[in-house]
């Protein structure tokens, strides 16, 4: 079944992100978010992750979106990283050159501006809704970081993937080696492509868990993951949100925290109506009917 | 070899389980726990996870038993999970309704009543013997909270699983978010299975990690269970309770934290004779016997 | 490509250890560290754990090299793991024993050797450049909690391997347990290996994670581990050692910390001549040239 | 005024503690806690602390009750600690000597021992229900892990404190070295008294903020620590119950996780009635009254 | 000296706070920010909320500002709190009411208004210049959210203090809970502040260590304020403010992550001219000039 | 009764420590300490910093020390902080400034640097032993660093204390502010003396609890400490080491996560013959004699 997309009028101001409602029959609580530069391979500057921030910020308290895909347009990258001018992320540290500041102060500046860059692309991750990220081509550098933050990621066979930035001197500062090793389990491998800044294939990708399916072409992928979308964002969003919830805070909390918070999470959430109506519809088989969370 | 299970008359009072000697004399200190409410695919209501408790707290204390299975009786399901009577935990919320309670105050009902049900649930981790988990057929819902807290986990090939919460209306509470990111890699699947509530099966189980065996039958994978189980009991309960004890640890605290909290532990365990007996057996290419602990 | 190893003249006075240059024309900044006790199948004994630390401590101030590997020399074995002699880390206890302490204070020397121990294969994770292990044959015990401490794990068909403590009467306490987890994905294989003291193979070591690549024989390991040292060792070592440094810290802490830590750590990293040099060398196609660190 | 205690029915069936309302018509949601030993100085063997546990479970769940005092019975004695044959936990050990065990084995026992012990007197702090502690006269050992476990603690002047254990040979593992630290500001002071095993007055553990009142009495004590439980029951359960759990998770927790921990609680407890009860008896200058909780 | 304040042209735009440089011939980097709401006892709605942060946001950013004074308008109040009709957070809750939403529901809107809401608080606490804040009269409620994210806490003799939310039926969830008890060392003291929302004085703030010093006007205190802050603003901004980031590192870290962090921050913080210049100013008994940061 | 040291030859060969018997008839198992450069005011250089180390760590390991005075020698200071030609760490900095070294390389030098440094100086902390540090005089910069090391501080009446380095234009890195918070009450108090560099007299810093006793003159304090020291080293050094260690474990741990390891140091140090040695010598009214540690 093709997607039909459909803009969605409320984020119709972006300039670098399209988003759409990729199938508003069958799958009305869906956004599709493109990254919209192909020209360029998708490759980022600051006013888009700036940008970025925004959207998933807007996503994440819009009540008519309940899961979200992100994939890049064009036929050739998600996204190549970051624009190559930006690439040293010389701005700042060019203009706190010509400003003649010692090497303290360039840090404070660096410091700041680093920060601000993570906090643009954790806003993904901060997104309430559960993002599923679709990777084709090229997929470099920050789409490793983009892709970490988001749910479930899928590919299509032909995407290339590489930690890169060994390869241009420098550490990954904008989340890549903070959420890398806790997506895929084996250290070994994660050590090896980090510190090689070697391709890696959807392939390998796969069998080390980065990826969780892969489909011969981005149009596949997309098509699939417009359909885990739909199928998630038919469900309870106090079930669904309070899921993505939990499962973060897991991450970097040992189990006895985890329970505990757990515990006052669902002393709340337990009282909707959304059980009831789970419940019934089972019950009737008829798709259920959640209000708005 | 099949299996000549013997009642374990310690453990005959309890009224939802049966406790077995699976092998007594090839295995003598193993004990086999079953999950017994086939005619309702041994789903649970609440008096079944208070014994569940009882039960895995008695086996922790027992120097006659030193390695535990753990399986559901019957064709059909390791566990269905939650009876659906009692699905929505809705005794609690129906009764605090009843009252006229406030929403604060049904809150602290249900957090109460989460927490009691976590704690029974932990259980089976907290037992300080080692719990290999066999599942099979329906194993959904509260059979991978539990399954979660075992060491080891075989399947049939039959079996099927799912984080099934989501499906009505709620966020797995009683572990299964907490620990299920900690014992498989790829954290894509995980979203992937508790965001979707979808089935999985064995081969897939297996390929992330969830098990570690997969066998043709349930009576296969108990069978390889008990010899697992009997040959683990067959080594030094200090060195088999100190390595449990000692990887539950270190999944909590970081590396260097557990060094130290691992360097104490082994400064009172190492001043046992089964070293000796150990190394004795090794010489004289004899079983060793090690005293009870 | 044969390896035409040269002597480290620096590190020449090591009894149990050899320090090559593996490649020194193809790859300048990369040490071959071996274990040489192969009469012995590399067994260890206090005093090769005390040069062990030596070594490494040597190597990660060493300026020439930013790359390690690590083997066992031989044919027969990586290393068994502790020398029978030493198994029951018994010279502490004896003399212990001998001094007819009571056992409080059998357990204060016991803590400071094991804490010593610790802190001697702990300075291969400690070491500030990536180390590539290599393993072949009879890796067992120590051979994993050495291995679990190198950035990357490699090994030759005929590796196997056991987490061998078990069997000697004793939790795993130089390492395995704190980090064996956290290496590796599938808990139900960790606890399984742990508990049982079972062999594992070099196949089922690939299909956990807990090496990344299987080669035929130690010597085509050893040169894929030369080539990719020597790749690694080509890249700016400002970027390489900080990729190490941040994926360890990232281990061990939560992402937000991580982010935190690596945004201060990148304000200073960033400012180097590296990224410059790597992004002209991009331009030109020509090897960049970096500075010693 | 003097308190007309009157015993609390549902707590009569215990055999060392005295539980009463201690002043009915004025404070009807308050119950006392007397340690009931005084011939023994209200010295503490392994039945008592059993009870203890008991007894504040059942606080903790009694919805007639919203704060409690805590104080020993008699003139000369909140509590001299662990009875002397009981002090070296010498039961534990004897019986494990007389069984032949080794160190390793007795040390299992040992630890099962103190874990239970130490969950008995946790009791204290883990009511839901504000507890504070009255201490007069002899009040050394247990009496300070237990006070530790008190929200609040008043003493007489003529009290007369000791971290003892270090003068029977052994560290304090009952709770005192965990909670005192955080219970008081000065970390040199905490360390003297607790290295020492020195006596403290009353007037010392004012200065130091171990307890926040000194009264010329253990009579004077009582009555106000009687007026200030009695003054918190008048409160809403909701916000005295929620403000205790907040600052028990503080202590414990970063400022960023107990800020994340505290609004997912507030989200439920906010949808309570006794904001409005709280504000409308504000401007009605009447008192509020608050449904049970 | 009597303070001449001049405003600063670069927040003039704020509706409900004034900011002034206080004394700018003497003190040239210091800023003052003043509640203005005097009629109302500087009582917070939630537009004063916001754009508290937004105003300590750019303090935080302007490099002319190397410390700041914090204080309320007004002879009677640094603040009364949370302004009366806001003060049941009702507003988010009766909307929710008003559109029918579940318990479930409600609570995301109170939880995602709670982040909101102590977000800007700990705006105050990330303002990278320090905060000194001056507080007089009625100080209650927000009063000691907002002043436990200062600094330095200083206050006038007339200072009445409360831990309000209690007595409106709420537990503090804006950051009292949080960094009180880390503030101060008596937690005997915190819990009955909080527990009873009892008053308390200036002079019991100082017993306890909340604020450092007692002045006996407002006046005073505010000048003593301003000296304090010209004092700090007259250093080394680098100096000071690493000192203030590890500070805050500290208090929710080990002590052994807090010596690593401080290790990566100073390692770029060092490379600064302000040591020469410190240093240089010693030997030639001058002021020293700091460059911006 | 004055002291009448006696140097102990088995720490005769440090050139910049004094360490001696100070009252080798009374209080056998005692050493005292003395930084010994009195013409420079204690002031350290690089290799008094390793030198204490060293010291630090022969003490740890010592069976005939069992508590620890530190002092510094003369009249004038116990130590006036870093030497001034080392103060901005210049050594470091100077070499790599020489070597053309660029921002980030000179990181990393400074980034080791510090490590070591600091490890030296918690060498202080992690002697275990307790140590009660005598400050008089002089006490500023690395005394604060030392003293916060330490498990109680005294000092005589002229003691002036500075937290300098903000003065000489850096943040303290030696373990200041890592320590400092924990070790006192009183943020706001620790704030003002770490970012304003100012001085505090004794009385000052026996107020906020930073020193617990405060006496007319450095023999007097000396004195007591010894007394003090001799006290403690009179107890059974099971017990007394054992609280030492689990103190500081507190510190860096939750509550729950200290217990248990208390729990399991103690399950080896309650087999000790120190507590049946203990008991006797309180029923026989005989100082106690107990084994080496």
């Amino acid at each position: 079944m093709a997607l039909q997309p459909q803009p969605l009028s409320a984020y119709a101001g972006y300039a670098h992100f399209i988003v759409t409602s990729p199938s508003p029959s069958h799958h009305p609580f869906v956004a599709h978010v493109e990254i919209n530069r192909p020209a360029k391979l998708n490759a980022f500057h600051e006013a888009m992750w700036h940008e970025l921030r925004r959207v998933f910020q807007q996503l994440s308290a819009d009540p008519d979106v309940r899961a979200v895909v992100l994939s890049g347009a064009g036929d050739r990258a998600f996204t190549a990283g970051l624009d190559v001018t930006a690439a040293s992320e010389g701005g700042v540290l060019a203009s706190a050159e010509a400003q003649g500041l010692d090497a303290a102060r360039k840090a404070a500046r660096l410091r700041q501006y680093i920060a601000d860059f993570q906090e643009c692309i954790s806003a993904v991750e901060k997104c309430e809704k559960p993002v599923i990220c679709v990777m084709h081509g090229i997929s470099i550098g920050l789409a490793i970081d983009i892709s970490c933050c988001a749910d479930i990621r899928l590919c299509s066979q032909d995407a290339q993937f590489a930690v890169k930035e060994v390869d241009i001197g420098l550490a990954a500062d904008i989340g890549t080696l903070a959420r890398l090793p806790k997506v895929v389990g084996s250290q070994s491998w994660v050590k090896d492509v980090c510190l090689t800044a070697r391709d890696f294939s959807a392939v390998e990708a796969l069998s080390v868990g980065f990826v969780s399916q892969v489909h011969e072409s981005k149009a596949a992928a997309l098509a699939v993951a417009v359909e885990m979308a739909g199928f998630i964002a038919s469900k309870s969003p106090v079930a669904v949100q309070g899921t993505k919830e939990l499962l973060n805070h897991s991450r970097d909390h040992t189990v006895d925290d985890n329970l505990r918070y757990t515990g006052v999470w669902n002393a709340a959430a337990l009282q909707t109506n959304d059980v009831a109506a789970a419940l019934m519809s089972g019950l009737k088989k008829k798709k259920p009917t959640f209000e708005k969370l």
